[in-house]
Formats: structure tokens, C-alpha cells, sequence
């Protein structure tokens, strides 16, 4: 009935042979993979804003070249992961970059970082879209954890049905927003060439800080944050339609372009339009208000706004998952990761995913700003290591231009360490300390799974028949712990004689003296089959057997472990469970945990009774 | 290790032997079953003071009628429950005297009554103890429910512990209270035999209601909450030294003179000393004020007040789970229930009240007013079950003044029956309602359960030898489910040789292709064995080989199910049981849960393989 429900839920199972169809074309993958990339050019903006206001309009006249030079950086790192595209096409971006260039261990890092970033991409978003949605509408905020939280379940419920359909969901708010953003440009530059531009000296508040060059690097790095979600098509290339590299790479260069034309167009407006926002004013909200006034299109920007906001979560569903199923091929994540699920996406990881955001939603009350300090630093971790991982790259298989395109990663990936260096310092004590010990605890627990499963392997290695002991084992000893003489383990009884060589009842005498009546039910039915009473003075049912089965093989001395059987109910519905003793539960567990000198364990068999009523 | 760390908290376990030890002398047993019961005294106080004051000075007046018309009452139940307890010496106060009496659904009715009292009185014990508590620090408001959390959790523990400990342990407070109130009462009395008595009439506030007949009856039944508790003796017995039933009989007679004089000494000087309170205190708090001033003795008055209500909590911990071992023989609640834990206390039923007063508490947030209203029915219709059965019982065995017994006890169940319904109707509105449905529903799911257990007893009864088949059945065909090729198969395959007379390999290929490999290794090794690889068009282990053993079987058509033997693996550490799949696991579920249409169910043979790393 559980399943049934779970199929309602998620759709049908589908056959694997269906795997290669399950992928997006273009449009869709765009819709799918630059949410979190677009998003964050709202939040930029108003960073960079907010720390250049301090200084006045001597500061705010620093934006646009700001925004140029992010630009710029933003250039390089798409060209870096286009790059990556084409030599890694089967996905792991920041991860399989660093790992196969730099060595195990900073690919292990990359990977941290990532697996940090996309957790907090997800809590972020959803809790952005939510304050989005409660400032339109104040009666929300009381209910923004539980908002925040029924998006999350929409999104995983989306996921889990599959990507080409999350694809198609998630195109309506990506390509609104792309349409109103370009609208809002496009207007704007037309109304900056007709009424010429503004003068920010006449309206821009008064300086409290001087402009400094620290000041400027500091909005410099704060408008960094624009690049966050870039590298989500480097991880997610095996869900393009073939030829997915070239496809990818393609989608990338849209993507970037239009981040940048966003990023440089809105900012631009902002400055030479002399836009100054309201007390409790977003910068975008003043820019579009500035050029379609209290028109219906200013709502059609704001809406689209938290609309990409709330599916930028999906990102990380996107791409966690897939990053996820990479590691545990590997051997560094437990394998159940590595598995497609019903719909043939890796739905254990978008299980994973879920749970950490929706925990990272509750620990910080639904609060965006108490987040955001923990972000972006994973994010440029991951790009400093795959840039320098693809400069060892270049070095090594130097083809054409190698040099310059070393040059050109090794640039990208000193800004962008630098940038982690400057977010990462001037954020420490707002929370970002937190970010360091989650990606070494990440990456510590990577390494210790991946050895598990190296002793694993090695352990049960077996090459050859000579590995294989030649002659067959007797029929075994078996003892019958029984709870009374019942139809119940009438089968067990003769399944016993079936296949062992000398049988054995056991019970268990809880309260003194109820042996001595199951001993003479015993005898009248089973006369040949020697029936023990074990007395239990600390009222355990499992130390006493436990005991008994040690001694027996200690005074047999054969070489040979007593097999257990165990007669079972099976109870015909579900709360029957709860009235049943659990003792054959109990005994399985203790078996199965207790641990033997020799590292061989005792056989159980389960012999189970189906209760009809 | 969770085992060391249970002992740890709870104590070692002790030998069955020693249950004779465990009892209760009457010391402590009056420490152990009173505090309900005593600290009722101080809200019934309270309930009769607020009823009547609406009717200024001439309200106030009937308090002492009140007070000695239910001490009357109190002598009746108290005299009822004298008989109850010799007449039952086993325990079971209302339930067993209903069930005997009255038939089982009166009885089962009783026991639901009894069920929802003690969790009530489990729970409001703990949010008045607080509330009080955090009346003397206001600073503690804000941590009532984690406050009643902590103490629901240290009452539990000490009770786990053992029952002579927590009589030890619950002796302080009870004392304590008795010692501050017996005091309080005979100070008091000399000062109204020095002072005279003071004049109501002088300084009760004005009357805003007039005094009618229904204003007296309803201050009445408030004030019969104060009876709530005294039941609790003759559900304990057991848990008394022999004699038990004489020293359960002779306790009771103690208590009930002690709630007694505490009542009508605390209501008679209330009123002649015409105290009458401030606004924010209790009409006690006032009379402690008016005896004591602000002395010393003053506080320990109200903190011995605040200690014996955070401990009436543990007369349910001292109770419930005697009426629920009863039940749980009786076959009306699971057996568990039934079974003595490690320290001679019926732990299971310990933890189930713990459960269910820690969830009042929370869903209640913590709060006495809101809890009160669903308080005192179930204790008062037990009472009324309870007496009415009595009466039968002396109607039936008609000893020495069999037909004074009979009024007496009819008596007190008119009164208590009347006092039940007033209560119920008056707080109807205010949540009383609830009641009702939450013993229909116990009733009815105690009879749910007796049914099954009765079901299964006649399913499973194994009367004479002609029952059992008389042949012993062939040497099993086994199929053993293989992840791959390793060494943690060697051991399965070589018990089956011992045990099976026709043994078959399967693969489940998950991915496509993955048979291959697996098939040529395993000819290598077991060239005699054969292998089946199952296709697995949707990726699902259970499926394909649930439908194999189904097909086997029927080809087969030999009248046998195929044994199922699993190779499993035992992680080493706990961590490690995340980084194996569960298929082990998820098989023998599904098969134990797949119902077959023979009702016989398939065996299950464990060949555990202990990893040691």
C-alpha cells in the first residue's frame, strides 16, 4: 500500500531501456541548470550597492566598473568550465577536474565544498523566495519555515518524478524572468539615449565612510556572489540529450551571456540612470520602478524575481544528486547513491539533499541572512581548485595555445581565490568559520567510507578455487528455541528433521516453574526430540539461550556452530505486530551482533508461521 | 554498549528471587501511593473558594458544610475501597470489581477511565509542580514545558529504577507536606480557640451572584476533585509486604484520615478564620499568610506544596503500570506489558505512560488550565463502577451486614455517579468532552486486542499428536541470492550442500550487462552449481526474484516452497551498516510480508559473514 502510494506520487516506474530518451534539449536544460546562476545577479546587485553607499556617490560611481571587472572574472570562469566541458564530458566538474590534476585529496575538497554550496543553495533560495513572497504579502511571515518548507517538498516531489519534466516545470519562471529582466533593459537603455542620463552627485546620499581601495575590493567580492551557480552544467553534462559536451558547452555560453547582459545591463541602468532605491527598497525593485513606474510590468519584474528565486533550489536538486552518484562510484559515498531510482533519476541523493536543506531551514528559523554569510564561500573554493586544476591540465597535455589558455585559468583562479580569501574573511565571524569545518568533516568522512570499502573489497576477495574448502560440511546441529508447544513451530519442527543431524528444544523459563507444563505437552507430542529448560533468574530471554548455544558446541567440540531455528509469526495485519512478543527479533539481533572468535557466525533459519487472523 | 549505558541509569538487573524483597512497607508506601490523593486537597481548596465567592459572604458561609459533606463522601469511598481491597487482595481496584461484578465491558470501561486519569494525573501533577515553581520565578515561564519534560524524565528514571528506591525517595516531599499542613492546621486551631473566630461578613467581597441551590452543588462537585487519587492504594496492593491486603487496608484507612484532616482542618479555618485571599494568590497561600505571616514556616508551607504536587505525578508511575500488567494478562493489552523488567518494575508500562503524559504535556504546551477540564471525569466514573459492583458483590455473597454494605456503597455510587455528570457537563464545553471518546476508544481497542489474542490461541492449538503430519519431508531445493562472487557466499554455498538436495545461484542484473562477468567467475568456481541471471527492466532487486521463486515453485510442482538462503553481511561497526545495500534485508521483508495463498510461507536461512574491518 506504501508503494501504491509512493507510484501515485512519483509516477510509474520506468524501464531503464528508457534512460538515453530521459534527457533535455536546450531550452530545457537551460530552464533546468541556470536558476541559482540567473538568481544570483539579483542579490549581487544589491550587495555591491550596499557597500558602495557608504561612500556616497564618490562610491556608487564605482559600480559600473565594478560590474565591468566581474564581468570580466565572469568571462574567465566561463570560459574555464567551456573548457572542462570539453575535456571532462561524462560530468564531476570542480571535482573530477581537481581530483585527476591536483590528486585525490583536493579533489575530495572540491568536492566538500560543492556538496556545501549546493545544500546551502537550496535552503538560500527557497528561504529568499518565501521573504520575497511575505514582503508582498506580511500576514506570511509568521509561516515562513512552514513556506519555505512546503516548497522544498514540491521541488523534491518534482525531482523524483524525473528531470525532462522538471525541466519542462521549471522553464515557465526562467524564461518570465529572462523575458521581463531583457524587457526592462531594453526600455531602459532606450530611455537612457532619449532623456540622457542622470546625475547621482544631486541625489545619492551623503558619504559616512571615505572611499578607500579596501572599500571598493570589498564590493568587489560581496558582487562575486553574481557567479554562484555557474559551474552547475560542468556536473551536469550526462543529462543533456547527445552530444551532450557540445551541448553543454553551448548552453553555457547562453547562460553566461545572459547573466552578463543582466548582470552589466542592470547595473549599468542603475548608475548612469542615477537610481537611488526607497528605505526598505530592493536596488532592482528601484531600477524597475524607475523605467515602467506603478505599471503592471514593475509587478511582472517582481514576480518573476521570486519565482527564480524559489526554482533556484532546483539547481542543487539538479546537480547534488548527480555529484552524489559520481563520489560513491568512486567509492567515497555509500553506493546506495550511486543507484537510479524508480523514475531513473538518483533519488537517494535528492532524498539526502532534501533532508540537509530542510534541517539547514529549520536550524536557522527560515532566516535568509543568517544563511547567506555561509555562502559563496564553498562556491569559489570549488572554482579556485578546478581553474588551478586546469591549469596542471594545459601543463600536461599542451595542446594548441596551451599557454595562453593556462594563463587565462591561472587568472581565474587566483581572483577567484582571492575572492573566497576576501568573502571568507570579512564574513568569519557572521557564520563563515562554520564553512572550513563542514567541508574537512566532509571531506575526512569521504576518505574514511572510501577505506572501509577498500578493506571491504579486500577481504572478501576471491580468485581462485584453491581459496575453496574441498569437502562438504555434515548435516548440521540444530537447536529450536521454542515460546510454548504450538502449531507455530510444527513446521520448524519438521523442517528440522528434513535437514539436521540431531535437534534440540530449548525454552526459556521466564517465570519460575512454567517449564514443567510445556516439558509434558513436549514429551506427549515430540517424545524423541530432547526438550531443554533453561532457567532465567535475571528474566532474559536472550542471555540464557546465548549461554546455551556456546556450551553446547563447547561440549560437541566438532568444529561446528548449532544452527539456530526460529519459529516466527507472521501477523496477518500490521498493528498485530505490537502483540507479539518480539523475542524472535530480539534472538536474531543478538546473533547476528555478537561476535565470534573464530569471525564465523551462526546460521539462523527463519521458519515463519503466517497468523490468517 | 547501549546496554551498559541503560544499566548505568537504571541500575543492575536483579535476580527474579529477589521480587519477594521488592515491596513496600507502610512507611513507604504511604509515601508512594498518597501524593495524588494528599495534594488534591490543595486545588479542591481553591475550586470550592472561586465557586462560592461569586456569592460574597453568604457563599462563603457553606464552605464548611461543603468541606464536611465531602468528607462524608470521602469516608463512604474510602470505606468502599476498604472492602475492595480485601475482597480483592490481588489488586485491580475498579476494573477487577466491575469486570467480577458488573460483566467485562463495565470493567473494560473502568480500566479506560482509570488509563485517562493516570495519564492526566501524570501530566497536570508535572505543569501545576511547574507552574508553581515558576510563580516563585517568573524567569522560568518561558521553559515551563522543557521544565515538566525534564521532571516527567527524572520521575521515570527513578521508577525504572525500582519501586522500594522511588518510595525512598518520594518519602521527603510527602513527609515534608504533612509535617508543614498538620502543623499549619493545629496552630491555626489555637488561634481561633485565642483570637476567636473572625467575621466573613466584614471582608468578603460583594456578592455578584445570587446563591441558588445549583451555585452550592456545583461548588460541591468542584470540590470533589479533592477525592481524586484515593483509588490508588487498591491498585497497588501487590506492591505492599505481607500481609498485603491488611497493610494496603490499614494504609488506606491512614491516608484517608490524613486527606480528611487536611481537608476539613485547611476549609473549616479558611472559613472561621474568615481568610480571604489577594488578587494572584491561593486561598491555602492566604491561610499559610493569615497562621504563619511571612515566617519561615510560611515558605516551607508553600514549597513543600510545590514538591508533593511534582510528585503526585509518580502515583500513576506507581499504578498505571500494575493496571496494565493486569490488563495485559487478562489478554486485553499486548503481553508485553505484562513481563517484569530488569529491576522487578513493569518497565514497558512505565515507558508507555512516560510516552503519553510527556505528549499531553507537549500538545497541552505545558498547561494546567487547559489540561484541568479533562481531569476527574475517568476518576469519578471509575469510583461509580466500582461501587455499583460492590454492591452486587455483597448482594451476591450476603456476609454479616451484607445489606448496610449494600447502601452504603449504592449510596456512593449515586453520589459519585451525580458528582461525575455534574462535573462532566459543567467542563463539557471546555474539553470534558474529550473523555468520553478517549475511553470508547481504549475500550473498544482493549477489545480489539483480546479478540486477536483469542483468534490466534484457537488458530494455534496443538491438542494431540494426531495433528502432526506423521512424514518427514524431503531434503530442500535452495536458491541462494548472490551480489557478486566474494567470500562472504563460501559459507552459504557450503551449508547448502549439507542441507539442500538441488541448489540454484541468482543474479539479479540491476544494470544492464552486469551478468556477464559474474557468470563467467562463477563457473570457475562452483562449475556444478548453476547460475540464473534475472533481467531487471525497472531496477528492482525483490521483484524479478520473488517472481523466480514463484516460477520455480511451479515447475517444480513437488508440494515444497524453495528455501531462500541469504549470504549477509555484519558490518563491524554501526557506521558501516549505511555503506552495505539493505538487499538482505529488503528481501526477507518482502518475503515474510508476501502472504501466500497456502498460508505456508517460505524459509529464510541467514549465512551471516562478520566483516572484521
Amino acid at each position: 500500500m506504501l508503494s501504491h502510494l509512493w507510484h501515485l506520487i512519483i509516477g510509474s516506474p520506468l524501464p531503464t531501456q528508457n534512460l538515453a530518451h530521459e534527457r533535455l534539449d536546450k531550452i530545457r536544460a537551460l530552464a533546468a541548470f541556470s536558476p541559482d546562476a540567473l538568481s544570483s545577479v539579483a542579490y549581487a546587485n544589491q550587495e555591491i550597492y550596499l557597500s558602495l553607499v557608504v561612500a556616497g556617490s564618490a562610491g556608487l560611481a564605482f559600480s559600473w566598473p565594478i560590474g565591468l571587472a566581474i564581468t570580466g572574472l565572469l568571462i574567465i570562469v566561463a570560459t574555464s568550465y567551456y573548457q572542462t566541458i570539453h575535456g571532462y564530458p561524462s560530468g564531476g566538474g570542480a571535482y573530477i577536474v581537481a581530483r585527476e590534476n591536483l590528486g585525490t585529496l583536493p579533489g575530495l575538497i572540491a568536492a566538500a565544498a560543492l556538496t556545501v554550496d549546493y545544500s546551502l543553495t537550496a535552503a538560500v533560495s527557497l528561504t529568499a523566495g518565501v521573504a520575497a513572497l511575505a514582503s508582498a504579502f506580511p500576514a506570511l511571515w509568521a509561516y515562513k519555515v512552514e513556506l519555505a518548507l512546503i516548497l522544498l517538498v514540491i521541488i523534491t516531489v518534482i525531482n523524483l518524478r524525473g528531470i525532462q519534466e522538471s525541466g519542462t516545470v521549471m522553464a515557465v519562471p526562467v524564461y518570465s524572468f529572462l523575458g521581463a529582466f531583457l524587457l526592462m533593459i531594453g526600455i531602459g537603455l532606450v530611455r537612457l539615449i532619449v532623456e540622457g542620463p542622470g546625475h547621482l552627485t544631486s541625489v545619492a546620499p551623503p558619504a559616512v565612510q571615505s572611499l578607500t581601495p579596501l572599500l571598493v575590493l570589498h564590493a568587489f567580492a560581496t558582487g562575486c556572489t553574481a557567479m554562484t551557480g555557474i559551474e552547475a552544467i560542468s556536473n551536469g553534462i550526462p543529462a543533456f540529450r547527445p552530444p551532450e559536451a557540445r551541448n553543454a558547452g553551448q548552453t553555457l555560453i547562453i547562460m553566461a551571456i545572459l547573466m552578463g547582459m543582466l548582470f552589466v545591463g542592470s547595473i549599468g541602468l542603475t548608475q548612469f540612470l542615477a537610481v537611488i532605491p526607497r528605505a526598505e527598497e530592493t536596488i532592482l525593485s528601484a531600477l524597475a520602478h524607475r523605467i515602467f513606474g506603478e505599471s503592471p510590468f514593475y509587478f511582472l519584474v517582481q514576480l518573476s524575481t521570486l519565482l527564480i528565486l524559489a526554482v533556484a533550489a532546483n539547481t542543487s536538486f539538479a546537480d547534488f544528486p548527480r555529484l552524489a552518484a559520481i563520489l560513491a562510484r568512486d567509492g567515497f559515498l555509500p553506493h546506495q547513491l550511486a543507484g537510479l531510482g524508480d523514475r531513473l533519476v538518483y533519488s537517494n541523493g535528492i532524498l539526502t539533499l532534501a533532508g540537509v536543506a530542510g534541517l539547514l531551514i529549520l536550524l536557522f528559523g527560515g532566516d535568509t541572512h543568517a544563511l547567506i554569510p555561509l555562502f559563496a564561500v564553498g562556491a569559489f573554493l570549488a572554482f579556485t581548485l578546478s581553474q588551478i586544476g586546469m591549469v596542471n591540465h594545459w601543463q600536461r597535455t599542451r595542446g594548441k595555445h596551451w599557454k595562453m589558455k593556462a594563463f587565462l585559468n591561472g587568472l581565474g583562479g587566483l581572483i577567484t581565490g582571492a575572492t573566497m580569501i576576501i568573502v571568507g574573511v570579512s564574513k568569519f565571524t557572521e557564520g563563515a568559520w562554520v564553512v572550513p569545518i563542514a567541508i574537512a568533516l566532509l571531506t575526512f568522512g569521504f576518505m574514511r567510507i572510501r577505506d572501509h570499502y577498500r578493506d571491504v573489497a579486500q577481504e572478501l576477495s576471491l580468485s581462485n578455487v584453491a581459496d575453496l574448502p574441498t569437502s562438504i560440511p555434515p548435516r548440521p546441529r540444530i537447536v529450536i528455541p521454542i515460546s510454548g508447544v504450538h502449531k507455530g513451530i510444527v513446521n520448524a519442527v519438521n523442517f528440522a528433521r528434513a535437514i539436521g543431524q540431531e535437534i534440540t528444544a530449548v525454552f526459556v523459563e521466564l517465570e519460575p516453574g512454567s517449564g514443567e507444563q510445556i516439558r509434558s505437552k513436549w514429551a506427549g507430542l515430540w517424545p524423541d526430540i530432547p526438550l531443554v529448560v533453561l532457567p532465567s533468574p535475571y528474566r532474559s530471554l536472550v542471555g540464557p539461550l546465548l549461554d546455551f548455544l556456546d556450551e553446547t558446541d563447547r561440549e560437541h567440540n566438532d568444529g561446528q556452530l548449532a544452527v539456530v531455528m526460529l519459529p516466527e509469526f507472521v501477523p496477518a495485519r500490521w498493528w498485530h505486530f505490537f502483540l507479539h512478543n518480539q523475542s524472535a527479533w530480539l534472538l536474531k539481533t543478538a546473533l547476528l551482533y555478537r561476535r565470534r572468535r573464530m569471525g564465523f557466525q551462526r546460521v539462523i533459519i527463519d521458519v515463519p508461521y503466517h497468523l490468517r487472523r
